[in-house]
This record gives structure tokens, sequence and C-alpha cells, in this order.
């Protein structure tokens, strides 16, 4: 995935150690700038971090004066502080991360506004021909019950068919962006009498399963927030693989406030004021409760069920 | 550009008219759901408003209480409040648009983070057959002095080139995507035994000159940050021909405020601290000021030139 | 609350009507200019506001294209939205509000830093002699369970001796801020001889219950999001004051949503994993479920006991 | 200003050093957890940064590619954009402070939302009988020509006037702050059968002068901005004097930014449309120019002047 000149840069990076008097996290700096691997062609890598489950602590205290010293250990405290979404102190921790990733992922991912982005810009320099092509098994159909989903994986030879027309797309429109710039794959001038068509242009006849890459430096409350909205069932395939690769960064870096995402936010479930309501009848009833009589809709009654299956006969 | 029921659903919209206790702004009652046309396949049209320079004056006032109300007429309170950046009263006022654009244009417009956007969802809808193409003459070469610019037109059979080159890419690589949502361009299933491949999977292979759609939110004086950046010569041409057909829009809506944005920010320069110290000898001395001297760069002292040609000899 | 200009002033803008073309929605506009009382001295009232529950749709039918609109009502899709948190089109609408509140209840509410804000400036104007007293029921003693939180009233006598102390105070320093600035209630110069101090530095004595006032503007999302926070128990009883009053005004605006909010957000509960783990042993089994035992802290047993009090015998 | 614990955390952070692979900056490292003091009773203190100098660049260096390696050096780099107000790489530098200030500098400072605050909490512990008194010197009149600013200092004996109802006001009311919580300066409880007023009450009574403390992280972009605003002769001294000490904290993190924001930022003008247009006119003519004839308001016109006095009798 790397030339030999980026692992050299990668490498000198890691052997660089020096001094500090800041807040260190061993199991962070034994992660930072090594790429982890996505969807074959991209990678994300953590290369700078502040604070850490320590430093969460000691911002909440400042909040409670001396009031809580005594009262509540650190893990203890953190787990309150995310289950009443106290938020300010994981404002406190930030990150950095450098991804690659396709265009159509960055433009899912760039919708989470409060974050700080440097990209790769193709109006300064040529994109580089590496694209996104799932593997055969990850090529499904559109679900018919999820209108923004996909079903099952095709069989083996229409994905094969899905995959030759990518790379066909891929190829063809990337030789053309090459031909506008008058230049071969090493950008060496390919014919010194034709013009060379402004890279802005140029760029917009590539498709968007084109790598692009960004540094990206959000705070931890806000990373919290994308990772449970991204690392999801509900997310697409392919940003849900950049999102659980970050949280492995984020369990390293901060463990007990990645233990009390996955139990107050990724584990966790909303249950409405008519779920709820319909809940407590089901705890005190003998009969069963029909859930839609009792407010909510088809789809939620559905939910609730899949959520608590002990239900049983008890609710339908 | 619109479809018949679209452009009744404009005519419905423009024909209903009611009452209303708030501030009204007769010209911007007058463009609202008209469509401006943009690079012949896009367009952005005025959906709503809120506020005017009226309520930019009353905000105002609340912070300076009693003490302003004689001293000041609107139009120059506005102009000292733009000319001084204090631009909370300009936060009060919020527009909504609706824009369409290719979507290598809205990856530039997505990065002003401080707007709401609701763009149109290409994992659960499919994209229409609506691609930007340039006009002959906007093909231009790479510009030799600005690395992330365009320079001069190229010769007309090689601007047909080039067309030619982006619509075969644009047609294949529509024609592929239909191939895999096996349907036809009015929707219809082609062939029923063969799989419908995810929207989301297929959208992948469309060329970022495709079009898309969207809403979108802003406070004025976010616009106007976003105006005075892409309103602008070394923006993109084809995010400023959005940018300058959304200008039209802010003149009619609020003309005050227009004029103190003219004057005050989008023609004004920013002097830095070598430049008007260099200034100042300019105008004291009798010789000629070597600006390099004087601490601005090479590229700074031509800014300077050309900002004052009058400067002539005096400066080099 | 009033004086006679104001009230002159909030009737003549209650009277003047417009024509627009824009959504209108009759029950804000039956709300708009009118003050609500909060806390004797205090107003919230409602002075713009720009879309409503059917602008709400328009956005998120943007997102999905034609696919939407068969299948789902408007009263549905919203509810959909909310309890999905699909944010993005109540982020389209907006309401601005005139705020008349206590220092130290702005100091909470300005936190959320998603709005824009216009507050009465105590460097430019001099304040008025308005401060908050609670009345002698809302004077609470420190609550022995919640260390940021009040318990049971004082006895009479004792709040009125309280009463005494706040009085008292802002008398004294309300006093000295006028000899400070040499000047009467009324603003006249008292001695002529003698200096006026800078208002930004006489202002420093005064009490944080003295009454500011402020334009707030935020949009849809961002104000519940605010009101599921203040409109709350665990929010200060003064804040929650304001809170309460905006919800009315919410309601009259948005129903459709005020009424999702209600149900979605305002009375639903986030279950842990550990708790929804829990519950399905409940559900499952018929023995007691020890919640300490199966993960919950002391406090969140309790509190799942007192969300599902029809749990009765089977947890503890 | 610290008790002798305090002293000792501070000592015990300074003392701790540990290994990185971050990017280290020794001045900051040096500069870490000492508090600067500030208005006597009030400081500020790093206490964790990232990124630096040479983060802005490679952030930069993303963008751009590997177009841009070869032709500028890092300082050059770092001035151009922020000449050209490229604000992203700027972004990726973070910095947290631990500030003590009275509330009334506080409702300035938290006006600007792009930070993450953590402070103190009046509703969950007891605020310390620490106060800002200005010094005699500093208690100045109004200005009269700037209606939000101070003029001449006052004469000495005015000023312990004022300084001796300020502090009147402080002590009685942090007297009946400790009278309604029924406990002394050391936090014992005075009366055991008289009732503790909980804190959330009784802090109403204090006025802004009463200090209280904070953590404040802030991306360098966004500080920088803050610091053009508050390190400048338009803001109240109070929050000046917090904005200097935050600048020579800045010097030491970030030098060849330090130096970019002076020349481009602090020391810059920015010049009106019709400004520029005067000065060609000053440049070009040999009479003198009426800059308000030219469309200058007479406060611009003097600005201008101010700016440029070598301007003489040329313009007027």
């Amino acid at each position: 995935m790397f030339s030999t000149d980026q692992q050299s840069e990668i490498d000198a990076a890691r052997a660089g150690w020096a001094q500090t008097r800041r807040t260190v996290v061993p199991a962070a700096e034994d992660a930072l700038y090594t790429p982890l691997p996505v969807l074959e062609t991209g990678f994300v890598r953590l290369i700078d971090y502040m604070g850490g489950d320590e430093g969460i602590v000691q911002g909440a205290r400042v909040s409670y004066g001396k009031g809580t010293r005594s009262t509540s250990d650190d893990r203890g405290l953190i787990r309150y502080l995310m289950r009443n979404r106290h938020t300010s102190p994981f404002e406190l921790a930030v990150a950095k991360f450098h991804v690659r990733a396709p265009i159509f992922v960055t433009r899912q991912w760039f919708r989470h506004r409060t974050a700080s982005i440097n990209e790769y810009s193709a109006r300064y320099s040529v994109l580089e021909k590496e694209f996104y092509f799932p593997r055969p098994e990850d090529i499904a159909r559109q679900s018919s019950s999820n209108k923004q989903g996909r079903g099952d994986s095709l069989p083996a030879d229409a994905a094969e068919q899905v995959l030759a027309l990518l790379r066909e797309d891929a190829t063809r429109c990337y030789d053309h962006y090459l031909e506008m710039l008058n230049q071969d794959e090493a950008g060496n001038v390919v014919d010194p009498t034709r013009p060379v068509v402004a890279r802005e242009l140029a760029r917009m006849t590539l498709p968007v399963n084109v790598m692009t890459q960004f540094y990206w430096q959000i705070n931890l409350w806000n990373l919290l927030h994308f990772l449970r909205l991204r690392a999801d069932a509900h997310a697409q395939y392919e940003i849900r693989a950049y999102a659980d690769a970050i949280l492995t960064l984020v369990e390293r870096w901060v463990p007990q406030t990645f233990e009390a995402f996955r139990d107050y936010m990724q584990e966790a479930a909303l249950l409405s004021g008519p779920a709820l309501r319909a809940l407590r009848a089901v705890l005190a009833g003998d009969g069963t409760v029909d859930l839609q009589a009792a407010g909510l809709s088809k789809r939620e009654a559905a939910e609730l069920i899949a959520l608590l299956p002990e239900i049983g006969s008890r609710a339908r």
C-alpha cells in the first residue's frame, strides 16, 4: 500500500522519541503513525492525540471543585459522565487521523461538521490511480426492506460482472484524465505540442470511487458521536469499515471511555415514552399487550420486540 | 430545466400568499422559489428567508440599549457593524436555498461547516442522468503561475476533444450505473431475472460532474463569508458561478447589507504590518522604496503594487 | 413589566400585517411579539420564525427524492425522523426569541454554543434596576442527595430572611453602581464636579441576579436539544421556568414536531447495554435478578427500578 | 496565589517526564503547568498542547500533495497560509489552558463559541472568597468619545472611594452568601439548627467580580481569532490582560505562526473599497483629496489618516 519512501517516513516518525511533561498513553504511542488497512487500498492511522482518560477525569473535577475527589474512582466518574451525557470533559481529549478513502465515503464522512479537515486538493495536485473496488462478497442486492441499505450478496458471476463494469469505468476515466492532463502515469508530458487542461477541470471525469486522502482532527466527544452513527449496522458498509478501524484505536487510547461508550452509547437503546408505557403494561399484566394499540407504530413495535425478545407472547 | 410537474409546483408555491406579522422584504418575496439557472443544468433558488436589514439593526440595538437610537441612521449602523466585523446582528438573518450542482462543486461548498444541509441521497434514490459539461470557452489550460488555477482557454478543437471525453465517460458510466440497477432511464426493470445491485454500491461508478441537489440554510454572516471566498477570482469558476447567482439574491433581500459587504468585504484589501510600514515610507519619502528590503515577500510586493498601481516608480 | 412605550411598540408590531409567499403558521403568528412572563421580572417572547412542520417534511423529501412521497404521511415522517435522530430536516426551521433573564441564568443558557446571541451591553449602556428575587416557596435547602440540586422549601421565616439578604445586597450594590456612575435612577447627573466611572468598571459590583436581556436565535434541532436538557428536573428551577415557557411557544409553532419531541426525547429513556441485558433476564426468568451483579451501578439500578416500577420483586 | 497543596500539584506535574513519539515543542514544555499571574488574583496556565509549527506545515502539505515540497520553506509556507487565511492547517494545533478570572470577564470570553469549556460549578461547590479589585490606576472615567470604553484614570482619592465601594459590596455579599450556606470561611457549619440554602440559590447574591475558574481548549486558528479581538485596544482592559498573557504562551509554542499572526493579523489593517480608491487618488494626484467626498464616513476618514499619518496635507 505504501511506497518505500512513505514507509521510511513512517519508520522515521515512529523512531523519533522525545521527552514530554504532557499526559502520555503508552498504548496510543504504540499505535502512532502505523496505518491500519481498510478496504484494500485505503487506510486510517492515528498521527497525534492529546489527553486521555486521566485528563477527562481532571477536566470533570474542575467543574465539581473539591466536592467529588473522595467519592468516586476514575472509572466510575467516566461512566457517570457518559451515562448522563456530560459531554464537555470528553471534548478535552483530541485525536488526529490520516485517512485514505474513496470520495463517496468522504462525502458521508464530511457531513460531520465538528471536525477539522485538510484534504488532498485535486486542483493543486494530480490524483493517483487508486480506486476502491469491493470484494466480490461485498457486492449485494438492493435491500427490499430498507430503502437505503443492501441485502444479500450477489451470485459470484453477477458480482464479477459488476466488478468488471467498475474496473472498466475507473480505468477508462483515469486514462481520459491523464489524456486531458497530457501526462503519463509517471507524470511525464506525453506530447509537448498539446495543451495541459487545468487539473480542476480534468478531475471532473473521475468516478466517486477514486481514492483521496485527508487529515482529520476531532475531539473525543464528537468522535464518539461519529462512531455511534458510523460503526453501526445502518451505516454503509464502506464507511463502517473505517469506523471499526478507528474504534480499535480509540480502545487503545482511552480504554475506560471506550468501555463506557460501548455500554452507554453503542449497546444502549432509547425507549420512547409510548414504548416505556407499553413495557410497564407488559410487566404489570398477565395478558398480551397490543403494542400498536398502545401508540407504537408497526415498525416501532417490531423494534421493541427485537430488542427484548424475551417479551415472548406478552406483547404483539 | 424543469419538468412540467416541477414548474407547476413552483408556480403553485409562488401563487400562495398569506398574511404574516413578520418582517417582509418585497424584493425577496418577488424572487422566492424561482430558479436562477447556473452552469446550464444547475440552478439556485431562494426558498425561504428570515429577517432583513431592518432586523439586523434591531438586533444591534438590543446590545446598545437606548444609547444609539438617535445617533445613527440604519444604513450608517449597518456599515459600522460591517466595518468593525460585529458579526452577531448579521447572524440574526437567515436564508434557505435550493441548489442543483455537480458533486465536485458540492465538495468545495460543504467545506463551509456552518450551514444546515439536506442533500439528495444516492443510497435512497436513483440519481438522474444530469451532468455538468463546461462550455467550450470555459475549458482552459492549467495556469502556469497559479498551481490551483486555470489559464487561457483551449483552442476550439482541443476544447471539443475534451468535451467529447467528458461526454463519453458520463454516458458510459451512467449506462453502467443503470445496468447495475437493472433499470432503464424511465425506471423500469430491464430483466426481472437479474439482480438489482444496491444503489449505494452502483453509484460509485458515477463521475464527480454528475448533478446532485440540496437544501442549504445559512445565516447571513456565514453566507457573506462564503460569498467573499467563493465569489472571488481565486475560487474555481464553477462554484463562483453559483456564488455570483446567490449574490444577486442577497442584493434583493438585504440591499444595505449587500452594499456594506461590497465596500468593506468584497472590495476591501488587508494590508499587512510590513505593507503598511512600506506604504508609509512611500508616502513620507521622495526616493524609491524597496518593498522586499522592507520585509515583503516577492509575491506580496507584487500584490501591493497591483493594488495601488498609482505608486508608480515610488516602490519596486 | 413593560413601560407604556414598550407596550406601544409591541402593539404596533402586532398590528403590522403584510403579505408573504413563505410558510406561515397561524398559531405562531398569534403568539408573535407578546411576552410570556417568567420569574416575575423576566419574560420570553417569540419575535421571528422560519419554516414549520411542513418545511421539515419538505427538507426530508429532498434527501429521499421521489422515493418516499407515497409511503408516509407528514406526521409519520416527522416521528420517523425524530425517532431515528435524523436531525438535518429539523435544522431547517429557525426561531428567534427576545429574553429577559438574570445573569446567572444566562450563564447556563449561553453554554449552548449553537445559537446566535445579541445581548444588552453593560459596557455601552446602564443596566436597569431589575433583579430576580425568588418567591418564598422557591427558596429551598441544599439537596442532601443531589450535590447540584435543591431539596425542600425553607420555613417561611427563614425564607423571608434569605429574601431580606438578597434584597439588601441588590439595593446596596445598585446604589453603589449609580454612585460610581454619578447618576440617579432617572439617568440625571448627580454632581457635575464628580467623575463618571466607566460603565464597564462600575458594573462589576452588580450581583448575578441582576436582569439582562438578549435576542436568541437557534434552529429547531438545537432548540429541542436545549429544551430536553433545560425543561428537565435536573436543570436549575430558574432556567427551567424559561424552558417551559419556550416549550409552549414551540408547541404552537410546530405541533407535530412538539408531539414527536415529547414522545421520543422528553419522555424517552436510554437503557444501557447492561440494563437491557438485566431487563431481558427479568423478562425471561422467574426468580429475582440482582441488578448490581448484572453490572449496573447502585445508582443505575435504582434508576431502572424507578423507570419501570412494575418490575416489582423481580429485580433488586 | 496558590495554596501549598496546589503548588505541590503543579511541581509534581512539572516533574513528571515521559517518552512520546508525538511532536514536542521544548519551549512549550518549559511553560507547561506554571501559572502566569493576571489581575492579581487571576492566572492563566498552559496545561496541554498538540502539534506546533511543524504540524501546521505537514497539514498544509497533505492538501498540496507532492507539489509544494521543494518550493517553499516552512516559515514561508506558514506566512503564506496566514496571509491568505487558509485556516484549516492552523486548526490542527490545539492548546488547553487553565484560567482563573472574574465572572464579568468570562462572560465576554465565552461569547467565543468555538472552544470547549469546563467551568467550576457554583451549583456543585462553594465559590471561594476571591474577587477582582482593579489597581487604583486602572479605575478610569467613562470615555467621552467611545461609548463602550474608558478614558483617563480617576484622581487618586476618587479611585480610592470606588475601591472602597467595591470592597464593601464584595465583602458584605460574600458574608451573606456564607450566611445563607450556614457555614464559615473554613467550610464549617455555623449553626446546626439552621437550614443550609441551596448553593445554586445562595450564589445569586455574588457580584460579577467574583473569581471563577475553567479549563479552556481551543484550536490555534480560533485562538488567534480570539487574540486578535481581545489583545486589542478596543477590548476591555481586564480581558486584554488575559489575552496578552496567552500571547506570550503562543509565542513560545508556535513562534513562526506567532510572527505571521503579528504581521498579517495583529498589525494588519483592512482598507475598504472607498478607502483604497481614495488612497489611489492621493497617490496619483497633486492636490488634496476630500475623503468624505470620496465616500468615507467622518470616522473612517479619521481612521485612515491615523493609519497613514504621512498622507499629511494630501488628504483631509
